[in-house]
């Protein structure tokens, strides 16, 4: 606070934790999106045309006439009970997961368990290690608890596990290891059995906790599910973020995380300081959906149009781009990367995008080490339309040309 | 992590900040009100009678019907744009608050807001002054941050100022003065305009920021309105937290801070790493009900039960308890709070108060010195009926008869 002729000027002294975290690069691009001639592939949302909304409304409806009291009051920090136990039940019989060691919480959507997980674990200082490239959202809950990042390349199923016990070996203050082994984002690879079995190794005999966020993981439209990471956790390293953002609704922020009583205790203690509990209403909708419709038909459903979308920009990629430039041919999920070559002047192509008004996630915003140079970008095929898809991409053909890539 | 005969056994290494936070001793006591029987005087809730379901009822169906993407899709962290407004006209209308300087963030329940302001401000280590009884639940976000409190005892009108100098000269990592200075909970006070203008001016002077915690405010019954803090603060000084939880809805987690904007700009990069942003839908809702209806006659409604409720316990307080014991005379919101001689066995008290099937909080359950002794508790008259305050009381007079106060 300063002081200036007579007139006070405040300056606020931050928090070391929080003094140079920055606003996700996403939000600003978002806001150069309001020109609606732009085609964006910068988002990280669901289609709409996923949201089951007729059936939402009945449900809804039906809420207020049998139990309103219930819906808008207070409830309990661990969440709606009948939505815990289908949750449980549904992680138990469809993807093995969950021991008896295991609970549930349902949290504010897949960001607050990244975000209480790291809170509950990581003293200032400590180390997390993540994939090289990561999702923004997740980097930024770990920076804010001024916590220390280790990225470790992720190839094309994978981080190396060699590499990961290199880390651990070198740094004794690594308590977390976050991890997307399913459609990743922002690269769209998935982790291969042979390496979540080798990870979840390393991962015991250092002691060392593994945050498994898996957003995307029902979204497949090709090829065979993998077993998740925590399907093959016999002893509760594992803690598993999952989410309805991205089956449901994003808007309504439900999400859960599956791990350890031990773990999920703290959880909820520190969950009650920091929100007290999640959107009552909307547990309880998600509960009513699952309880009448169930969620694998509306699962498919969404599936069918992803699939659709990703084909088609596969399809207008192979056709239009240059072979030096490459791009992950994902199976499930809302995102594929695409890399230029290595000599690439990144910026002057991202404003080439600008320019030409295509709306791509440079890959920089994505790495641990923001300094660490990369001549990727990200792409989404959730929001736009094939017609969006076909038209953009081969403008995004024409600025890689006119970059004088070839 | 220990292995034990083979088998691993899982110990978590919590972080410091959080290894020692035990959940709210409310939560355990309302464990205990499975039992229909018993009287209770201990929820922080408002009355489900205080919800207006059949218009929020007709309003989301008109969000299903007009709408729903925007209502189910990903939001901006700082709020929904038409209730930020909103908020920000009727705090500058009806209360004189927020200036050229300040912005509004909407928030996910009035603690959230509590939570961020701790986050963006304090390192672990730091100081927070609090009020000497508060609530437990801001006072649990702060020791998640591994901040000390310091708390100051209230007087009838609220904490000493001088006291307040006292602390703030000798401890130099101050970084928060936390008061609900209006209602107070626990106690029902509420600070005079008086040290309200004296504590701005010390804060001022130490250039340390007041959180000045508003939740019950606008639940006046009797008397006239206190100007807030916030409402003089010429310089930004005063971040201050609001909620439609004891308004509208409580379940729904919906709330406000409005702050000098360089402090609400850092309070958006957190948020943004906590949940992404508050429940879409219920943002639209609120919205939505303060655009159709206003909120002034909904709350006259609630102010006039709350009202009813607080004569009837005061009424049946003063007819049954030996003036041995005091209790606050609360002119608006939740609670009051009954304090027993000194000499009082409160370990003792308390169980003869759950063998009797009366639920009430005791009073160490709010001090930020939790060892600090006490022979106070806390009762709320928002929850019971009229009948349930008269028989609960009469209860609770022939408790303290058998403690031996006369």
């Amino acid at each position: 606070m300063l002081s200036i002729r007579g007139k006070i000027k405040m300056t606020f002294d931050f928090s070391d934790k929080v003094k140079n975290l920055k606003p996700s690069a996403i939000r600003e691009i978002f806001k150069s999106l309001t020109d609606p001639s732009v085609i964006s592939f910068a988002a990280g949302n669901p289609s709409p045309l996923s949201f089951p909304v007729e059936k939402l409304r009945l449900l809804a409806d039906e809420i207020f006439e049998t139990e309103p009291s219930k819906a808008l009051q207070y409830g309990i920090t661990e969440g709606y009970l009948p939505l815990r136990n289908q949750v449980s039940e549904r992680l138990k019989s469809k993807f093995s997961i969950g021991k008896d060691f295991d609970e549930v919480i349902i949290t504010s959507g897949g960001q607050q368990g990244i975000d209480l997980a790291c809170k509950v674990l990581c003293n200032e200082g400590d180390t997390v290690i993540c994939e090289n490239p990561s999702f923004i959202g997740a980097l930024n809950a770990f920076r804010s608890y001024g916590v220390n990042l280790k990225g470790i390349d992720a190839g094309i199923d994978g981080i190396n596990p060699e590499e990961l016990e290199k880390v651990l070996k070198e740094d004794k203050r690594v308590k977390l290891i976050y991890l997307i082994p399913t459609f990743q984002n922002p690269s769209g690879i998935t982790t291969s059995l042979e390496k979540r079995k080798a990870i979840l190794e390393i991962a015991k005999k250092y002691g060392v906790v593994i945050l498994e966020d898996n957003p995307y993981g029902e979204l497949r439209f090709a090829g065979r599910d993998v077993p998740t990471i925590k399907s093959m956790d016999d002893c509760g390293i594992v803690l598993y973020c999952g989410s309805f953002s991205k089956i449901l609704s994003s808007g309504m922020r439900v999400g859960f995380v599956c791990g350890h009583s031990e773990l999920i205790k703290k959880i909820v203690v520190v969950k009650q300081t920091n929100d007290v509990h999640t959107n009552q209403f909307f547990q309880m909708l998600c509960s009513k959906f699952i309880d009448r419709y169930g969620l694998d038909e509306h699962i498919k459903s969404i599936n069918e149009l992803y699939g659709r979308n990703c084909a088609c920009m596969l399809s207008s990629l192979d056709e239009n781009i240059p072979s030096s430039v490459s791009y992950t041919r994902p199976e499930g999920g809302l995102f594929l990367w695409v890399t230029l070559p290595r000599s690439t002047d990144m910026d002057d192509f991202i404003k080439r995008t600008v320019d030409a008004k295509i709306a791509v996630v440079p890959g920089s915003t994505f790495m641990p080490d923001p300094s660490k140079k990369t001549s990727s970008f990200r792409l989404n095929y959730s929001m736009p339309t094939e017609e969006e898809i076909k038209k953009g991409i081969s403008i995004l053909a024409q600025v890689i040309k006119s970059a004088g890539i070839n």
